[in-house]
């Protein structure tokens, strides 16, 4: 293992051996199959230890359903307090935790302490949401009725994450659940459960110096998919938050559906970008790419669709060809790298297949192959591609987890609109544009149909204080900021009558 | 037919021969199954016709798609003047249309007059919300970036609504959606399509005062459970709301959520209320009488267990009693009537099965069986049954619809709050109680887990200024007041890069 | 008396002879000076009667104090349903209603129109209201400890209103301190007297169909400038709510000031506009038009400045001046006529003033001046008049009542907007561009300094669902949509704790 | 000097000699009267230095209007950081902050450290607003319109505040001043400025280590009635923030008012309580005493009217004389007392004068009275009084500033909240009761006329989630929690048209 890696774990006090289930600050042993986790990086292996299976997920729900019972009561000011001291180890942690997401994921440095500061953003917006949690008082119909909603918390709840940001979206989860009064369990990617354990070991450091906090309010997983559908049909969890791939996100909607609990979904996006002529082209240039070449197009944020205006496309993509030419791919960890590795060979064989079907559908491939010298071995180093293609091809319509932009061309704004919104995700979208009539039409009603819709920056990167999340395919979840708290509660509407009189609603009359 | 009824039919401009599908006031033909709609005042058929059938669907989602992309461009307070002609059309029309009411589903007439209210009173309130619809503008981390969500119309739902309630739930859904810019297609009960023509009668008369207006926002299709499954799998309605039985809120969740749409359920409820040493007595009979026997137990709302403490609970077992030997039940058009019939004979065999296991398991029943005197022939008028029945009887656990109310007895509050917590729905709750201390634990997060909370009054008869819905097997859905309209948008989360430079959030640096 | 005004009067139920006060529907004599009411249309007298002098306020305040204690209590739905039909009676009496308007105020049909309209619009969002003034539940440090603030009906309030929006200022008022719970005290401007009168025998009608309203909750008292000192310095009114000079405004805040009172203060506007090289031209022309020369430039919001790229200041001028040239001027009840007359000699010599000071300062004056053929004789009908101006000219710091445009120009935004700020008042600004850098900053905190800011159309014509007023000189009120209605109510932060202990804030321990 | 404090003092970085000015961290001598601060503690000198002069307002407001006009387009995250900073600092130094509170306004240790705490409470608070300052997007009634508000900074506000909390009340405002993008000016109490340096000395250091940060965000002023004045008639502060009594609030708010600014108003309050039949005996025991003698009655929010139903008026007087005689009185920094001294001779005199015009008004005096023996000398130590009056005495009327309860009894809650509410000032209220009815009565539009209305707590030690502040002479301001932050932001009501039409609101017609 790579020095800096293993001073990370050091300092994170990771032990050697890593066990796959952690309720609190205990530790148990996975009985399911081995897992080999291996760096994106150079394929090395990071460690290797036996997942959870299935049945062991019970015992843990068990444990959270216990916990919740004496936290939900807890005021919620008190536990931000907990959840800002674990925002203040983050801190004092960040460049460790980036290091091994780095390592885990194949992130660059820049955007691994970028995931970390998400975390400890969230964390700082959770303690300033823990005194607030507003409900409404309302104005009753009826003389000496008060009427009022409070938002209680709701139970333990079941957090899925995936590879491309293997700490912060639990944190967002996980942050924001606390202050709402909900214990999470968590089943992390197998293919970055380090970053996982270090997070949940950092909680074991919170917890130790917070004696009355019930340590089951935290609670790790690294399982397999029997794992997940374990924790998403059990009753005991009022919500799964999931984040992945539309199949995974099907069958996790579908199974929660059938014992009607709640499902947070962020699945996949295919997102497009809209850009006018009056774009600003050095905007363009840098959004794209950002977007585009970005944690090497596995955000599910990645800009997947250029939808360029004629009169300025074969300029753009001139330019582009020409940055995408120069970007710096390689070793993630090192400085100056833009562009690191893809996560697996899998990825990378979805990459070809994808740029295969472009081609057989008329596509013009620029770029796109894996890169053998310069990059560490080991690892799947792509040069990111840019395809121009007609906005009719069927392959549009699919996502891809790999840097390919779609470059397509159109006439009117209006077309430009059908041709956004004609894919059935709906995850983030932009317009380029400085014409106050396009960017205000593309933010409307019959504009985007995306959860994400911005003028003049790019598809990717968004802030903890909105609520993040798409429609269609993506699943219809909100996270992180705004009132996405309120998916982590349930709301009592109360009616006190403080009357000696039964007055109905309606004015109905029923006297027996 | 009964003359009363007749003339409300005239009244409304019902025709004579029905027709199964509307689209805005385009009255189509139904292929599929005969329908024979038979009152449950007497059992007399109402109309017969030929339903709906699934492959009917289709063009009627295709003419509320095509009235979406107008609809949704609509302002909202232009729709909401829509909506208000709609509310004064229902305050010209409400004895009619609450005639019918009584006549298709058995309401006594001072409830079915109350259902048309809570229509009116949802129009006034959508009204207002026309110039609201507020979604956030938030502080952006980014110099000169803007950050905001805008909350945009979602596309048309679909509307499944039961007998018990008519045409309310569906206005509840109507009225909203409408404002929010959605169309709306909607499946009444089998047992009560004529109401729902009425309604849709009533819409097409104002829809001839408003040429503008695209006629399919409004489409109404009368069928089976055929129907009701086509719309829940139809991809084109992002959106269905449905109301009914648990098992069919379980299958319209999963037919939903296998194509990642959303649901709004509002499934059924066992609703219970804790009766503590200092309840007002008499607050507590009126109470206990309405929410039990009122609607003949037919509410989602109804009361069905009481849970009262033990050094009051001979005694207000005997008041009940008293008030339950002399409650008025029959024709429920008829002044001074309190409890009309039962739905149906299934509806009165079910209640005979429930009975049964209770004594089976114990139970001391009282009352329940039915009349057969005194009361309109051919409809089921039973006597409303108190059971007096241990907390851990098997029966309790299940919603049974019709006037059964289950009394139980407690030392502790807290053994109160366990028995009302231990069954699977969570729809309303009550505490009676002039106790602070009782009554704010009641409503805290470790108190009921029902979507109602009620002190001092009893689980039916909700205003429509709060949200309405559920936990647990409930379905979760919120209808009506608060932030209930936000179900019926899409939100969209903008940020506006208006400077000339690409700061990335979390402070990423990322230069090309 | 012009026929169409008798019949107008006679249609809204108004006496021939007027009394200066009415509580409720109870009209008394006014004991003060004697009032001689003139059209702006042609100077004839349309009423005398005596005004109320300041020793007849106490009685009308005592009368609206004690209908408050009534109707604090009346549940705000109920509240709103006087409300809604309020609305309904003005839809009736829409078209009288606003031909008293045009007469006393010298409004153009449209614009009468509009304005009652807009007192429609109010109603309608008040009743929406009635059934939410929502405040908050939080989440409270203490266990067992339910924090939540309540919104109450805060007290009589007092309503000094201006002549030239004679009732719509009212309606924003009374509309919603009726629901919130407040009877209304009103005194009009003197020079329209005759609307007021009106608005009060509107709500005898709908007073007497609900006899369980108290009817001083609105009061009426025609009156001077000592009326409304009193009013001022009333200690039973807690809110003052006051439009017109800043002169006006500043006594009657340090009058309530003095008695800790609360004021909501509506003063003068001088209101820029921006107008940008990308500037729609011909939607320039008409916005600035409107704003400026309707309602003869006595708008609080109408446009007095504008500010004009030098690439488009010539093109824009010289189009405008061709515009204005031939603007049809005249009497405001003839179709087609968009400019009436100034509402007395005072005003235009004001005007007159005004544009001599301008060209002292070196302005060049386009138009202004008084006509005296093709328009009604005993009017003020002058000519709008458009000024060239350098924008470090004295006069453009000033707000002059009548259609003066001053038109200056600039070269870069930052010194358009340097312009635009550099007055005292703070009411309504507007920037005409299609550039969004330029409109978004128009809007930032970087940008207009007032209350009201609009892109790419005038600054006069607000939308009630939106707060109205503005910044600095203009006073700082809010009136109308958004959360303008907390003004008129009190705000209750309740802590219950339903615990047996008594834990401290911030962990304070005090053991006795 | 003693030890303890010498040692804060050093630990705080306190300079020996004291400057009166500080804009950021350039401190600047006063130049004018000399100021000699007292310890309450044993009324020796801790500090003697000269106070600024009013001449020297002008120029510290000029360097905040300049901060200004950075410190608002710097993004609200990015200030929300820097208060993150500032409240970590207050953690640092919170025993020794303390310390300070204790020497100069005499405060028990507990409480002193309870001040810092609501310090550090605040920063956390306002970390979390300042990602969101929410506005509203509000439905447009127009075609292709957007509308909706925006909060923008307002501008640097004046903070004039007072002896007893000397340092919070503060906080309160600067934390939400700084994230709202407002500089800060304090005045603090001449009896209070060591507290005041520290603070901003500890500014200064957070300040050090963010050199992008305006430094005249923060200034300092140490002066007198004259500096006070002085801030309340500069034009350039738009908001003034003045706690303390009601003539110099009214003074303030006459000054502000005049030239059409902004007050935030915290005056005097004369709180009470209502103890129901059904209270909680040992809870009103302990509450009582808290909120009376707490602070040695020296808090806005001190308990000063007890209305005790007549069945449990003998036994709670006897009960609470019974802990008032055992009351640890004496030198607040020791552990273990509850009382420490009134803050100076003039408040002793007060109190001395108040139970004197009590005994002359027909009051029953227990206590009261200086204590010389085991307390420190120099130091003005009192017994806490008790008086039982009568309810029409006109000395209830009046707040003293001191540990006086007087005790009334009433028969009927009617009668109860009458005496309540029968006083000129309204900030702080209870009911003890465990009675719904009384409960929610006393909470309702006909129950407690105050801001704060608690239920089973006392009257003193709020929460900073509520918004705090009161009604009547009490000044209408509200700090902390809920939207306070409104009060330090000025609304921009934005209409954006991005049609190519000009529609009119209210549908008017306009066509030039």
């Amino acid at each position: 293992m790579n020095a800096h890696l293993q001073k990370a774990c050091q300092q994170l006090g990771l032990p050697n051996d890593h066990l796959a289930i952690s309720i609190g600050s205990n530790w148990q042993p996975g009985r399911g199959e081995s897992l080999n986790v291996r760096s994106p990086i150079d394929g090395q292996t990071l460690a290797e230890f036996k997942m959870a299976d299935a049945r062991q997920v019970e015992a843990v729900v068990k444990e959270a359903t216990a916990a919740f019972v004496k936290w939900r009561t807890v005021p919620a000011p008190v536990r931000g307090e907990f959840v800002r001291q674990y925002g203040e180890k983050l801190r004092e942690f960040k460049q460790s935790l980036a290091t091994l997401v780095s390592w885990e994921a194949g992130k660059i440095t820049q955007e691994a302490l970028g995931e970390v500061q998400e975390m400890i953003d969230i964390c700082d917006f959770a303690v300033g949401l823990s005194r607030q949690l507003y409900g409404k008082t309302i104005a009753s119909e009826r003389p000496s009725h008060r009427l009022t909603e409070q938002w209680h918390p709701l139970g333990p709840i079941g957090v899925i994450s995936a590879f491309n940001f293997p700490v912060a979206v639990w944190a967002w989860n996980a942050a924001i659940a606390w202050v709402c009064g909900d214990p999470v369990i968590w089943k992390p990617s197998e293919k970055t459960p380090l970053t996982a354990i270090a997070c949940q070991t950092l909680f074991s450091q919170v917890l130790a110096d917070n004696p009355e906090v019930p340590p089951a309010i935290s609670s790790l997983i690294v399982g397999g998919a029997d794992v997940g559908q374990s924790l998403a049909t059990s009753p005991k969890l009022p919500l799964i938050s999931a984040t992945g791939s539309v199949p995974m996100g099907r069958a996790v909607a579908q199974n929660v559906a059938a014992r009607l609990g709640r499902s947070l979904l962020e699945l996949g996006g295919n997102n497009g970008m809209i850009v006018a002529p009056s774009a600003d082209l050095d905007l363009a240039i840098r959004s794209i790419t950002f977007s585009a070449v970005g944690t090497c197009g596995q955000r599910c944020t990645s800009l997947r669709r250029a939808i360029v205006h004629e009169s300025i496309a074969d300029k753009l993509r001139d330019q582009l060809l020409g940055v995408y030419e120069k970007l710096p791919i390689g070793d993630p960890t090192s400085d100056g790298t833009l562009v690191g590795p893809l996560v697996d060979e899998r990825a990378f064989d979805s990459m070809e297949s994808a740029l295969a079907a472009a081609k057989s559908q008329g596509g013009i491939v620029h770029g796109g192959g894996r890169m053998t010298s310069n990059v560490p071995q080991g690892g799947f180093y792509v040069r990111p591609a840019l395809v121009e293609i007609a906005s009719d091809a069927p392959i549009i319509q699919q996502e891809t987890f790999a840097p390919i932009l779609y470059f397509m061309r159109y006439r009117s704004l209006d077309e430009a609109i059908g041709i956004h919104n004609c894919v059935p995700q709906g995850l983030a979208s932009a317009i380029l544009t400085n014409d106050v009539r396009e960017a205000e039409l593309f933010c409307s009603a019959a504009g985007s149909d995306c959860g994400i819709a911005n003028v003049n920056i790019g598809t990717s990167g968004a802030e903890i204080g909105g609520a993040f999340g798409g429609e269609k395919e993506t699943g219809g979840g909100r996270e992180s900021g705004s009132d996405s708290w309120k998916l982590y509660m349930r709301r009592a509407t109360n009616t006190i009558n403080y009357s000696t009189d039964l007055p109905l609603a309606q004015g109905i009359r029923f006297e027996v």
